[in-house]
């Protein structure tokens, strides 16, 4: 598998666009409004958030996608459309208007949003904008769509990859959004996949679950999971490989794939966290099972503690310890050795559970690169699991501080 | 029960003295150990940390504690004693330094530390300062022994009360420590207590585990539970009450002020999470029963993004709707009601999960107090609880960012 440049049009048979039409008020240079159009039916899934909250939008995609199909995305940023008057009714009216424009049935429409919870969708101001949208269309307006999703992302995020199945070329791409309200259950995030590869609704969904359960699911910015999270995937099939209808080696073919574009496109939202100044790669090894590891690994760089610490270029290795003891999960704290690495070079804090003496110096000057990993052996298990997060910064609060204005 | 001035030397029979020593290096005015002794011999008891990775001193005060009697409780700031070199083995030398100088048991030494995780403790500098410290013990030292437990906190903390048990007047009162590090599941947070009450070892570990579950336990600062944690009361039974031996009126009478006592010092607690502006107490109401309006009232106030919400005073209730939603406590959001409340007024912002129009000018008036309530109805259940937390600062990473220096 070979990445290429490229997002949500790489693969063949989608356009895109994105532009401002008004629902983010306080700035009229900032793109609201993203769509993205397939040039024939496609089969496509979603997973959603598990908040017990769910924005409208997600209940009206769900109901579009149960027959596995659709033909278009419409994402608007600035406003979440969720715990808010109308909801569903905004959300409908949209997949509506987008529908018409573009001559296709409205529960072919894939909605979502982001934004400021609990306000009304300015529905009109939406549908109004439609028709302008959809004359930008073309297959150069991934980075258009991609910068319409943003809220205090600081950072574009496409990815797109082509890969063989059967002889055949397949692309795939995706843009996606998400910065604050990030966390391990699919914290909002937004994430759109089309890929030309020829493959059912349900290896789609099958495919997605797998992808998201080692990509997105392994980011945490904040610990907080959003209403509105969302990942689809749309497949053209116009790759004209053999249609992939089981778990059979294509499927794990496309299934790598997918997994290297998300795991991309997590860690490009991990290291743009709200305010963050540096990436966290949090890896442990010999833990009891890759479960285990994965619990271990997400506590630490969830802990707003080691966050702190990696923003102040604090090698303070007791904070990851103690991250690791109140996970739940079970370990022999005394079989627990720590290092600190990055592009300045690798310095071991902890061994055996017990600190080891090093050279400050050089612990901040690693400390100081953007990306830090934290290296993790937990005991002699097998289990191993890599997440990624970011540090907590002043900006993180001025940025939390007042959102809504 | 009235509360009255006092500390731990509240009750008969309490000598407490707190100095420094040398184990905070950075600053020679800040005291760094403290003893609390009793004239006669106590029951007593303590609950820990729930972290897979305990502190020495705690291993080592759990073994004396077996046989449910103490005499004193040595306590030391600037070190945590955990995840370093020779750590039980200090913990005990510091109980037998303190127990030679009072002519007591080693074992009967209640010995507890806090500060930084990892560095080795220097026990000379604690065993050298212990005949200086046994020389300042006074029925009047409790501020100095809370004084000398304190890390980040900006306020001593020293709780006392007066009840009556049988028509005999009990004294109870404690000094407690906590401002990073602290979440419900007794996250450092160290409290000692003691009380001229009546009553034996059992009855102490439970009332304790009574108190603590509806106090320290529903505080949240930041999150991270800390390797250090302990809760210990030692009664030195002058009151000459009835001994309390079973879960009679008189016990829960005593449990019902240690109750308050605790609650009063975890709030304290709360309001001193580092670097805060603001207490945060967030009750919820209608849930389904006790313990599911608990963890959607800790998910609240554990919050990243509501936490710098109210420190910003941005009325943003889509982010308390948020929290409750990934809590993992099932209820219907279209049940949901949210005001925010404090000195300067109250404004309801959402019912029935949507969205109110309220006045933003008298919502900022509201959430700039100190003291900001959100009180929540989770639906129509019998489920009321309590929780308390605070904001998140500039300050808290500031505080985190270089903590060992």
């Amino acid at each position: 598998m070979n990445f290429i440049e490229g997002g949500v049009c790489a693969a063949k048979g989608f356009k895109a666009a994105g532009i401002h039409v008004g629902v983010k008020t306080n700035n009229k240079n900032k793109k609201d409004l993203a769509l993205i159009v397939a040039d024939v039916p496609c089969a496509a899934a979603a997973v959603y958030t598990k908040n017990v909250v769910k924005a409208a939008p997600l209940l009206v995609t769900k109901a579009h996608l149960a027959d596995g199909k659709a033909r278009a995305v419409l994402v608007n940023s600035g406003n979440a459309n969720a715990c808010a008057p109308n909801g569903e009714a905004h959300a409908i009216a949209s997949c509506k208007a987008a529908a018409e424009a573009l001559d296709i049935s409205a529960s072919d429409v894939i909605v979502a949003s982001t934004g400021v919870i609990g306000q009304e969708l300015p529905v009109k101001v939406i549908t109004d904008g439609i028709p302008e949208l959809v004359s930008k269309l073309s297959t150069n307006g991934s980075p258009d769509a991609a910068a319409a999703i943003m809220t205090t992302d600081t950072v574009m995020k496409e990815c797109a990859a082509e890969f063989d199945i059967g002889g055949k070329t397949v692309l795939l791409g995706g843009i996606a959004k998400g910065s604050g309200m990030i966390h391990p259950n699919m914290g909002t995030m937004l994430c759109f996949l089309t890929t030309d590869c020829a493959i059912s609704a349900e290896m789609i969904r099958k495919a997605l679950l797998e992808a998201v359960t080692v990509s997105f699911n392994r980011i945490s910015v904040d610990g907080d999971t959003s209403t509105n999270d969302m990942c689809a995937l749309m497949a053209s099939g116009l790759a004209g490989n053999a249609p992939i209808v089981s778990e059979n080696d294509d499927y794990r073919a496309f299934v790598a794939a997918l997994k290297d574009i998300c795991i991309k496109l997590a860690i490009t939202m991990a290291a743009d966290g709200e305010g963050a100044t540096h990436l966290i790669t949090c890896t442990v090894s010999g833990a009891a099972d890759e479960q285990a590891a994965e619990t271990l690994s997400k506590s630490v760089i969830s802990s707003t503690l080691t966050k702190a610490a990696i923003f102040g270029a604090d090698a303070n290795w007791g904070r990851v310890l103690c991250a690791m003891g109140y996970s739940g999960v079970a370990f022999d704290p005394d079989a627990v050795s720590v290092a600190f690495e990055s592009a300045a070079g690798r310095i071991d804090v902890c061994k055996n559970g017990r600190g080891l003496p090093f050279d400050e110096a050089l612990a901040k000057k690693i400390l100081t690169e953007h990306d830090i990993t934290i290296d993790i052996v937990a005991g002699n298990g097998p289990g191993v699991c890599t997440c990624w997060g970011c540090d907590i910064t002043y900006d993180y609060i001025k940025i939390n501080g007042d959102y809504r204005t």
